[in-house]
C-alpha cells in the first residue's frame, strides 16, 4: 500500500482536503454533494459523475440540478456512461425514471465542463500528488478507468473513500450492493490497487435510516434546501418501506463524506477485501475477510458501526448553512 | 415442495419423530448426539457418520465413543468418506486430530453395522413414507448420494432440518460456512430437492456461546456426561478464543435437533436459499435471498435468533438424565 | 494412477475381456451394443443404462429393444434417471421421441434386472479385482455414483474406455459435448478418479461418418439385424446433414467398443484431461493440454485417429455375425 | 453491428485503407509492422504498443527499432502498461528478454510520440469516421480502453482486424491464445462491441510455418531487412520446435495485415464468437461457436484456412521492397 506524505501535513495545518466527489445522483448522492459543498473542511476539486442509478445523461444532469439548488460553483464533469465489461444496470425502480424524484427540479443554467471525468480525475491527482482523495458513491467505472490509462496516479492518490459493497447482505442480489454490482470490474480494479481504502458498505449505511422524525428536522429547517432534502427522502422512503419494512431510507452516499468530517463517529477496522468479478451468484460481492481466516492481507478500511445521531446532526448542522 | 401427510399425524399423536442424526463427530456433534438420544419426543433410526471434521474413520470411531460413553444402544452407520466432486478437507485445527479431542475417551466395545449410511438412509425413508426426518449436521454427501441413488425418497422425507451455511457471514472462507464448503456439491443437490428444508446456520448458531459460566452448568451437574460436555466445550473453547475473540464455542450442531424438541426457542422464516457450487471467492455459500430481490420461490426456512438461555435450559435438562 | 496385475494376465492367456457397458441407447449405442455382444474377445458381464440421450425408462427400454433384436441373453441393469447436480437434459432432437428412431422396433420380452447399475458396477468390480473395464458411451453418472459410494473399486478398476468429450469443438455448446455435458460433475469424478482412462471424444469419433455407401454395406449383409443398423444409421443420418452438412452420422459410441477390439486402428496419445465443472461457458469442457502447456500430469489415453475403414471392415464383420 | 459507408467508397477509389496497427513487438508484430509499412494499398496511421510478449517499455521500443531497421517515419504511440482486471502475463519464454531476441537491434534514434496511443486511436477515428480500421496483433487492452472512454467511437471504427484466438486449442493454456489470455476482459469489451471484427486465431495462423527453406528465401533476398526477418524466424524457431515440434514457427500477427492485403487468401465464415472472461480453465477462451448450436448471433468473421505459399509469396515480395 501507498503512503502519501501530503497526507500528514494537510491534517496538521488544517488545509482543507482536496477530494473529487464521484457520483450518480440518486437521492443520496445529492446530499452527499450538499454535505461536502458545505463543509470548509474539504476542498471539492470538482464532481465527477457516471452511469448508475440512471444513465449518465440524466446523473450529469441531476448533478447539475442539485449545484442550481445549492448556488454553488464547484465544476462538473460527466465521466464513463457504462461499465467497463458488463452490461449496465440501473435502479429507476428506486430513484424514479429522473434519478432524483420528489423534490420540484429546476432547470440548470450552468453548464457540464468539456473535460471527462477520467482525464479530470488524472489531472487532479497528478498536480497535487499525494493530497487528493478520491470519494467514489456511485459505480467505480470512472476510478477504473483512470487508474488503467494512467497508472502513474495510483500512488499518488491520497485515499479512496468510497461508498460500496458490503460485508453481509447484499441490495440488488443477495450477494452484491448495487454501486459494486454496476460495475464488479472497476471495483477489481480499484480495490486491488493498493491505495489506502475506506469503504462504506451496506452493513453500516443501512444503520443510518432517515425516520420521519429525522425527515421532520430537515424540513423544520424552513430553507429551500432543508426542504428539498425533506421531499428527498420522502420519495426515496418509498422504495424502502416496501422492500425492507424500514420507516425511511438510509442516506448511503453521505455516510462517505461523514466519514472525511467526523472518522469518530464511525468505528472501522482493517481486511481484506476482495472482488468477486466472475459471473455466478456471487457476482459483485466484495468478499470481506471479517474473520480473518484467509491469510490475505488487509486492503481497506471497512466502515463498522455508525453513530447515527452523530451522523444526523452533522448532516443537519451542515445543510442548515445553505438558504 | 413435497407435502408429507405423516407429519401431521404424528404430532398430532405424540408418536415421537423419526429422525435420522447424520454426523461428523466434532464436538458439537457429540452434543447433539447426546440431546438427541436423552429425548423422548425423537425416535433415533440411526446415526450415520460422513467425513467432515476430520476422516470418515475417525467421524465413525467418535460417534462408537459417543454412544459408549452414553450407555446407549443406537444402530451406526458409516457412509461417505470424501465429497462427491471437490477435494476433501478438514478440520483438525478446531476439533484436535482425534475430532474429539478434550475429555478422556473410552474405547468403544460396540461396532458399526455393516450396511452403507446411505443405503440406511434409503431403506428407512422407503419404510416409514412420509415420516423419517434426516438431520445432517455435517458435510451432505450422504444425503446428497442417497437422492441421487435412489430418486425416490425423495418425496418421501418428512423434512430435513440442518446445521450448515449462514447468512450473513462463513467461517471457513469469507463466504462458506464449513459444512457446506465440506461438499458445496451434494448441498447443492440437498437445497434443490423441494424436500421441506429447515437451516441453522452461523448466523444462528454464533448466538449459541458456550461461556464459561454455561460450561460450569454442565460441569455442576456433578454426573459423568455432565463432565464430559464440560470438557468438550473447554477444548472446542479454545480456537474460538483465538479466532473471534469469543469467551467460548458455540455449539453448532446441536442448534439442529434443538430446533425439533422446542420450535418455539427459534426464530426462523422462509427465503430462497441457493448452493454457490462454481469455484471462486463464495464456493460453498449459501445464498439466502434475505431481501427478496430475486424473485426466487422460498425453498428453505432459516434459523434467525435463538432464545439461548432457553436453548442452554432445555440442553442441562436433557444431559442432566444421563448418569 | 492404479496399476492392475490381472490387466496383463489376461492379455496373455487371450481369456475374454470383462467389460460392463454403461450406455444410453442412442443410435450409436445399439451398434455399440450389437459390436460389443458379438465379438468373442469381450465378455459382457451386463449393460447398464442411464439417463443420456432420451430418459431413463427409455434408454432402459431401448437397451431391451436390441437386446431382443440381437437375441442375445446378457443381463441388462437401470442406473441413474438424472445428473449428480446439474438439470436433465437430453437429446430427442437427434434420436428422435424414443431414442431409438428409424427401425421397427419389437416389444421387448426380457426383463430388466432389480439389482441397480450401480450396486452391479460396484459388485463386479469388487467381484473381479483389477479385471473389469468400464466402458461408458453415455453420461458417467452412474460410474461416478459407484466411485462415491464405494471408493474401493477405484483401484481395482482395469481400465475406463469411453465415448466422450472433444479436444477441440464441442456438439452440444460450442464447447462441450453431450455425453460430458450432461452432468460435468460426473465426468470430474470419473476423470480425476486415476484410473486408467481412455477418452474417445469427438476429434475422433467425427471420422467415422456413415455415408450411404457405407450404409449400403450394412444393408447388403441381407440380415435382420443388417437392415436395422442401416435403418438406424439412416434416421441417425438426418440430423447430421442439416447441422454439419455431412453426407451421414458418425458412429461415436461404438469406437470405444472398437477400440478394445483393435486397439491398432486407432493413434492416440497421454494428456492431462481436466473437466470444466464450473457453469459458464465451458461448463462440460474436456480441457486436453494437447500442446503440454500446463505441467499438469497426463491422465487419459485421449483418441486422436482412427482407421475409419478399419473400423467398418470391424463394424461390419461383427454385424454379419448376426442373423 | 454498424455499417460504415466509408467503407465502400474507398475501396471504389483505391484509396490506401486507413489503419492503426496496435502491437507489442514481438517477432511476428515486427513481420507484420513491416507488411503494412511496405504496402501503398495501407495507410498506416500509426503504431500503437500495449504490454504483451513483454512488458510496455520494450514492446514499445522494439516498435521503434523495427521503425529504425525500416526507416520509415510512421509515428508510434505507446499505450495500457497492463491489462484491465486480471494479473499481466508475458512471454520471454518465445521472445526473448528483449522481446526481439536474434538479430542486432541498432539503438533508435526516434521517439515515441508523447500521446497515449488510446487518445490517439480515440482521435483518428473521430476524425475519420467509418474510415479507421484497427489491427490489434496484441492483448486488446488499449483497444478496449478506447472503446470505454470514448464510446462513440464504436460505431465510427471502419473494422478491426486482429490476431488473437482460436477455434480450437490454445497456446498459453488448453483454452486459450496467448493475445487474448492477457486481456480477456478486454477481448469481451471488443468482441461485444458491434464492430465488423475479423479474427486470425491459431487455428489458421498455426497453418503458416516458417519452415527453413522459407526463412532461406527471406535470407535470399540479399537485403538488410531481408536478413532481419531470417533472424527473427530462425531464433523464433527454436521455441516452436521445442513446444509443437514444428519446423519453424508461424507469423501469426502478419495474417492480419495480410488479410488486409489479400483477402483473397483466406477461407472465413461468420460464426458468434464469445470470450470466458471468467476465471477458470476456460479463461480466456474465444468460444466459437463453429457447428451454430447457440442460436447467438454470428458477430466474427473467423479465418480458417490461408493459401501459405501465397502469404509467403506477398510476405516475400513486400519485404523485398526494402534496402
Ligand atoms: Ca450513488
Ligand atoms: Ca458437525
Ligand atoms: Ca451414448
Ligand atoms: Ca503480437
Amino acid at each position: 500500500m501507498y503512503r502519501n506524505k501530503g497526507r500528514f501535513w494537510c491534517k496538521l495545518l488544517g488545509v482543507p482536503r482536496k477530494i473529487i466527489l464521484d457520483c450518480d445522483p440518486g437521492h443520496d448522492d445529492a446530499i452527499a454533494i450538499m454535505l461536502a459543498l458545505a463543509s470548509e473542511e474539504l476542498e471539492v476539486l470538482g464532481i465527477t459523475t457516471v452511469h448508475g442509478n440512471v444513465g449518465l445523461e440524466r446523473t450529469t444532469r441531476n448533478a447539475l440540478v442539485v449545484r442550481e439548488v445549492l448556488g454553488k460553483s464547484v465544476p462538473i464533469y460527466a465521466g464513463a456512461d457504462r461499465p467497463l465489461v458488463r452490461d449496465r444496470i440501473s435502479a429507476e425502480a428506486v430513484h424514479g425514471v429522473s434519478g432524483l424524484e420528489g423534490p420540484h427540479l429546476p432547470t440548470p443554467t450552468g453548464q457540464v465542463e468539456p473535460q471527462h471525468a477520467v482525464h479530470f480525475i488524472i489531472e487532479q491527482v497528478l498536480r497535487y500528488p499525494g493530497e487528493v482523495t478520491l470519494v467514489p458513491v456511485g459505480p467505480l467505472t470512472n476510478i477504473a478507468l483512470a487508474m488503467r490509462l494512467e497508472p502513474r496516479i495510483i500512488p499518488q492518490i491520497r485515499e479512496i473513500v468510497l461508498m460500496g459493497g458490503s460485508i453481509d447482505i447484499g441490495n440488488w442480489t443477495p450477494s452484491a450492493e448495487f454501486n459494486i454490482l454496476c460495475d464488479p470490474h472497476a471495483a477489481k480494479i480499484v480495490f486491488g490497487a493498493g491505495v489506502p481504502l475506506v469503504m462504506m458498505g451496506l452493513n453500516l449505511t443501512h444503520q443510518t435510516i432517515a425516520h420521519p422524525e429525522r425527515v421532520a428536522r430537515f424540513r423544520a429547517l424552513g430553507t429551500r434546501v432543508g426542504n428539498f432534502v425533506a421531499e428527498l427522502l420522502e420519495f426515496f422512503r418509498e422504495h424502502h418501506v416496501q422492500r425492507y419494512k424500514w420507516d425511511g431510507a438510509p442516506i448511503h452516499d453521505a455516510c462517505a463524506v461523514a466519514y472525511l468530517l467526523r472518522p469518530g463517529l464511525f468505528k472501522t477496522a482493517m481486511f481484506n477485501v476482495e472482488i468477486e468479478a466472475n459471473e455466478g451468484l456471487a457476482f459483485g460481492r466484495t468478499v470481506c475477510d471479517y474473520w480473518r481466516v484467509t491469510g490475505r492481507q488487509p486492503n481497506c478500511e471497512v466502515g463498522l458501526e455508525v453513530d447515527v445521531d452523530g451522523f444526523y446532526n452533522l448532516l443537519l448542522e451542515r445543510i442548515a448553512r445553505y438558504a
